[in-house]
């Protein structure tokens, strides 16, 4: 069962200017920066009710973010769905044929479990799955 | 003072099929699929907590979400983000020299008020600004 929008990440080429964005004009509050080595970003969360938007900078090119503003520039990257039981909820995906980048969760931001999901077999969305630890 | 994520639209080529996806597989449920005339589209409606997914079909391929689509493929459109007092804010953007399509909000969904803010001042991201009627 899916609950909530977790967040929707949003790929920047200038963390401090983006944040600046988001903040001085539109009022929001970053509650925290932190480097994801793994992923290669630098990511800036910002909470909107019950959901955040996470801006995500790249520090390798040759990163997945790096390459995403390489081919497409800067814009609406991913949207991460927060689902109770995030290996059922991955065995349904799977078993309807649909393509996973990670077939099981890996530990994200604050031991929550993630999962990506292929844009293929989401009509061009590349979607994150999360569960609370 | 922005409350909470309204909705992400997301443009897709076949709207029955993409219903098919969130509701047979992810286990979301349509609340209502309406054809917008003014933006060429017709759109499903998907709660998910208090936001929603909004999936839209192109009915011409002049439209924006036609365009869109020959240009970039399926994916992540816009993202709606609930302001108190969207006049204000649209005033805030304004003067922070960030380009705005719509100056003024105009008449959406259910009666609410909606201004669509340039990607161009918003690092890629098309922003669409929403509040209560």
């Amino acid at each position: 069962m899916i609950r909530k929008i977790n967040h929707v990440g949003i790929a920047v080429s200038n963390l401090d200017a983006a944040v600046k964005l988001y903040s001085e004009v539109l009022g929001l509050k970053v509650s925290g920066i932190e480097t994801i080595e793994e992923q290669k970003v630098k990511s800036a969360m910002i909470p909107i009710g019950e959901s955040k938007i996470e801006l995500m900078e790249s520090t390798d090119p040759e990163g997945p973010i790096g390459k995403f503003i390489a081919k497409r520039g800067e814009g609406i990257h991913h949207i991460s769905l927060e689902a109770d039981d995030i290996e059922k909820m991955l065995a349904k995906l799977s078993n309807a044929g649909i393509e996973l980048i990670d077939k099981k969760p890996r530990i994200g931001a604050g031991g929550s479990k993630i999962a990506f999901v292929h844009p293929k077999g989401m009509r061009g969305v590349l979607l994150e799955l999360t569960s609370k630890k």
